[in-house]
């Protein structure tokens, strides 16, 4: 009976379970470093990405202070570092640029929900990154972003990202990243974020139609409860996720910083705008996923009911028959019937009587 | 079982699916125009509105770059661009207006959510006009409009509106609209998208009424899961259409800009009252539409109510019998029934009293 | 099966639809009158209420021109104009007033919803007026009332209305009314329809009395969803026309405007209190509508459970015996209990036992 | 099938039916005193406590007129009106304290929802008193209050109330009241409310509580829509008395009145906290109050699911078998078996391993 | 049928019920000291910790006047008030750092929302204690804290709490806390009670994962309503504790006072983030937990379903083949079958085919 659903299209893979390490942190000192995801890449890689109008170099380190001696003064330097389980190395850049301790421990605390902290000197920016990776799987990546005047940190849990076409940009010098600040970089990267949060829109809109359509068809006899479950689950996933940072978003919008230029506030502007489609469509796709369920259970109803219909149609026909053969299976020693010549006959005409005038009954209720 | 509910009127088209276009765009740079509408209209058509108190011109062109010459000094030139496939025409009337590159990529962007951006030298309005074409068919397009000091340009995804009439005030000078400036041929297209909201409202009044009758009428065996789902996705999507253009309205209502008269905001006030109507409407609704799927769950039940009662008079009268005569189907050497002389006529005569004693009772239960 | 419910209280009769004329108005310009209502009332009659602390003036025109000439300068004048089906009269009296002419087309447009429109010289408020005639009919009144310095114009769209009582409290000088200016009177005006929605608040408690009655006597069996649907609808359409009508009194109350005196402010927010009143109710009556359907659902469930029981308990304890009955009618050559002395008394017995154990059985599971 | 639930506790008693008196007051001159109450309390009964902290005196009179005369310079007055139905009496109070006419509407009106009004010499508040009277009848009480420079009138329906603690705390000279001003009076008046609040709030608890055992004991076939919904409808009557009330103490606070003292200003904030400890509750009560609903819905299938589980397994193992007992029940010339010697017996092993067959299908399938 | 769910994990033990003792205090002056906890624990003890940045000194006396005299002056001193039964021992208190009376009321009504209140000497919060203790007992203890100058004394119903590891770190002089001022001591703790209710959080996914794990194995035949109501109870209770902590917590971030450091801001800010990630998680597993009805609901009708039809192919397979055996069981003198010599094995392929044909009819339906 509850043989899962074969959905044509390939299943979301399921989300990782977030739990907060608490058993590690619970008794930590406010400011202290623990890496709470569930990503163990060891080594940390940090990339330099140093750019004017004029240069660009690229570089990969093994640590984090090689970075720092080959920034160039006055070009813009995004540092990228991949891996928070080194604490050392994180603690190191926050050293170097003044960062607050609770910045790093939010840095390495994959559970932290998307924020905004106005510094005097820099802004910091949490929010997650959700994408399908090369393979097909399913990522939600903690990612954590420091602008300051030329230079602009990000922090992932692991490599691969959804930035690979920003840093073609920034090496090939298409469109306005090389001639414009820290800030519109800041932008890219979110704007490049955003972008990957409507593919699972979409991934999210497809599995609602597949469900619609197992329960449309009305063949197979599939348990679907558990794939709807999920799928609420899921859905209440990216709200988490996606509706802190709309407000992320919005406050950038409205923030009275030196960092942000007059000119990048039309873009963040315009990416308030995409995360708003996003955050709409999650309510759509919620309250459709909540609807499912109350479509399914319907469908349920009504299998019960044809189910119903056949019982009652095969025993409302058959019992008075049975009943009229018992009458003439009894051993009475007078059944004046019995003796009639065409007894046998006659009663047969009057089943096949009792049976057409139920067939009718029945065509007249429209359960046949 | 799932035969499809047959409507008395005609069934509102499904709506189009709408998509991102984002394999296309997910690499894009910020700014970059890229047409996602599944409206593959490959011509742009130019259509050149030019008026004054006195005077009246309409042109058609090819390229937008004719219709700048023909623009008579002083007078208010609406350009309407048909069809956004082709970027560069777009880019040559964006270079022509100066007008922001976010703005030219939200003109083609046709899953922009309805706004109002305000810059020195114009506003920028995007909105969904929904309407049913001549041919009956339901129309999702997305429209983008530009009003400056004496010009007024909007963009639609094809050939084909509801500003015919407008067309016509304008060309035969009826109402204010040739007295006025470019702000009130502003007002004077949202107000007609508006209209034709009103009758996309009446035509899910009707749609849910259908239901309605084809729940109460209680006689046929349709499935209207399918019908109801429809509805429900298809209100949700007025909502993200006529939601946030209720906000857009509000914020103009509001604005501090030279562009808009004193004389105008009454207008559009008035406007804000008629798109709060419709949104009202939705709201009312929304609450039908997911009240249908609990009526029909009662009425599902109820017909099984119906199937089960029957069954079980069935059973309950002809079971009891059958034994009675089982009985004396018995072999016993010593029945001693069988050996009365009108035994059988006795067990008839209980067999009658048992069948309108169980009658009786479920008559009393009010079954029957 | 599916009776209609016979309520004891006689039923609210059914509103009748509202729907704008859309066929009719889609391609107006702004500021046309069109008159959408359903009332075809041909002819327009102005009544004129002319009174001072002294004197006191009636009455009855064909024409809104005659009225003007009857007014007494220094007295407040209270024009009242029934029927909106004559444009002209309607456009007579706006050129006289100086009225806008989205005021006037307000006037006219029944689907206007409640709300208030500040004017140098005048008020324009729009409200509905729910209430019963005389033949117990129920009326949904498109309303529209213009306060200005000494005068009141209210445009009805019939003859009849709610407001007998104050007509007679001016003409006998009874209470503040004749010694108050044109804002009392607006008060005065208001408060009337405000009682009157009392009266629908009440027929709406008794109506989901009857309906809980129906369910709770739980002998008939009745189809009431329709009822209950009806009644939604009909919290629906009341909530849409009294809570926007709140916010008009809520800004009535805080506006600044020579129009109203000090005095005065005092009444309408006595008046917001007693909106609120209907508001709150309002909610109450659609959360305990909302859940007359999931009652009516249980209720539904329990009966079904009954009738499962009787099948149940009716099949359970004569299928057995039926078997037992069976196995001695078979026709072996050699079965011993047949030729038993008294084998049918044991079986009967046996019989008996076993339907008592079953008995029991059902007993216990508090089936009986 | 249906009879009430036995509470364990005793069942609050129903509230009483709050209607407003409409017949009576529909034509009235807004101002008009009409008391809409259900207790006819034909008499009015006037206390007069008169307090400083040196003196204390307590007066019972038939009349206002005499309380004014009684009452000491200096001292704070409390006076206290039972009953609402002679209105002449509260007129002359009216007058002696020069109370607006729309205030003594409200005092009359029982209808009133709680509000706060602030005039120059005085505050206006009406609440409602919820409590048990010493019968263990539930009392709904509309109550008003002037408070001024150094008086304070509460006017009650009815005799009876929650004040004989406070009385005694003024006789005795316990606490800070007689200390204090009629400020104080009038928190420790609304302190006395809503402690008797909690007590409404904890017979909720209880009876839910209630409601849920009987739906977990799953023994009896008891219908407790009735009851869940007589629940909603309390919870809603609750909510709609203690939510205003809680924005009238929480204007209280913030109120900008001579009237009020530095000091109470904390005890109303601690009220305040009280009242928003009885709104959290209701909220929390009426979410379990709608859930009971459907806990009781699952309860029904349920149990219906156990009816058709003994149906099943009675029919589907007696049917089978009943059919072998009739095979050879029938009268053909020859049937091999029947000539058999132990044929009857090798039917009998048949028929029990096609038992045991059965029986063991349902185990596995967990329906035994 | 009714078994209780047998989770894999331990199940949460019952939060004890929460119940204003109003006997007691329904009279009570308001400033009078009522402990209305259920937890009798006669003794006070009270902890001395006293600290700054070189200096630490721990005690513990069974009377609060000992602590006052052993502060040393210009540490920071924190006094831990352990049991709240003994009045006396609190007035003391509330005498030496002259306290309001409303908050020693406060520190003792276990029932007191979260709340903070501004003084010019020190700030009074209240919040409650959410953990498991050492014998995985859930305990919900109200705890009250008063922070001023250089001192910090916290109230809590028992000994036993969640900051032995906050003493720790100041009796070793890790993390800040022994350079800072009482407010980053105040954070400290507050800091200390939100990790625990992150315990919690994750104490109740995994308890709706099993209730869907229960609800997803289909096998056993549980009734797990209570559970779900109890979680249902216990999410509400939840929110009712955290959700105005966190309007403490806001509150206090945003507080003008000379007792909150700059620094601390930013600790508190943090603490602010940590808050709302509990109430996101309490607002999602709110969802979840009401959406395992709704599954719970299917489930069982799914089973019904199953159940149904086995009871539907049982008979309409064998009621048939039964009424063909019946015929042949008449005893009319004249039947032609019953002469024939192979009848009973024509009967036999005959009933045989009837049974494969209704085989096939429901193996195509899919019942099969």
């Amino acid at each position: 009976m509850s043989k899962r659903v074969k959905l044509k299209k390939p299943r979301l893979p399921k989300l990782p379970k977030l739990k907060r390490a608490h058993k590690k942190i619970l008794n930590d000192i406010p400011g202290t470093l623990t890496y709470t995801g569930y990503k163990d890449q060891k080594h940390v890689t940090v990339e330099l990405i140093d750019y004017s109008p004029e240069n660009h170099k690229y570089e990969v380190f093994q640590d984090v202070s090689n970075a720092f001696n080959k920034q160039i003064p006055g070009d813009i330097s995004w540092i990228n570092v991949n891996g928070l389980s080194d604490i050392e190395q994180i603690e190191k850049l926050g050293q170097h640029y003044n960062l607050h301790p609770l910045i790093l421990e939010d840095i390495v605390d994959t559970n932290q929900r998307p924020k905004i902290d106005e510094y005097p000197d820099y802004l910091f920016i949490v929010f997650k990154m959700l994408y399908y990776n090369e393979e097909g799987v399913f990522m939600n990546e903690h990612i954590s972003l420091v602008v300051g005047e030329n230079y602009l940190i990000t922090f992932q849990e692991a490599d691969g990202d959804v930035f690979d076409s920003l840093r073609q940009r920034i090496a090939n010098a298409k469109g306005r990243v090389r001639n414009a600040g820290s800030d519109y970089l800041m932008f890219a990267i979110m704007d490049a974020v955003v972008d990957h949060y409507f593919t699972l829109i979409e991934a999210m809109s497809d599995r609602i139609e597949d469900l619609e359509d197992v329960l449309f068809s009305n063949t197979a006899d599939q348990d679907i409860t558990q794939d709807i479950q999920e799928l609420k689950r899921e859905v209440l996933r990216l709200r988490k996720a996606v509706f802190p940072f709309r407000e992320v978003v919005n406050r950038l919008e409205k923030i009275d910083s030196n960092l942000i230029d007059e000119k990048t506030i039309s873009y963040i502007r315009d990416l308030y705008d995409h995360v708003t489609q996003v955050t709409d469509s999650i309510d759509i796709y919620r309250e459709m996923t909540w609807g499912l369920m109350d479509m399914y259970m319907t469908t349920i109803s009504n299998k019960m009911n044809e189910v119903m219909k056949v019982l009652t149609i095969m025993a409302s026909i058959f019992i008075p028959l049975t009943f009229m053969a018992g009458i003439y299976g009894m051993n009475f020693e007078y059944i004046p019937e019995l003796q009639m010549q065409y007894g046998y006959f006659y009663l047969w005409g009057a089943m096949i009587l009792v049976f057409l005038g139920l067939l009718y009954y029945f065509k007249r209720k429209k359960w046949l």
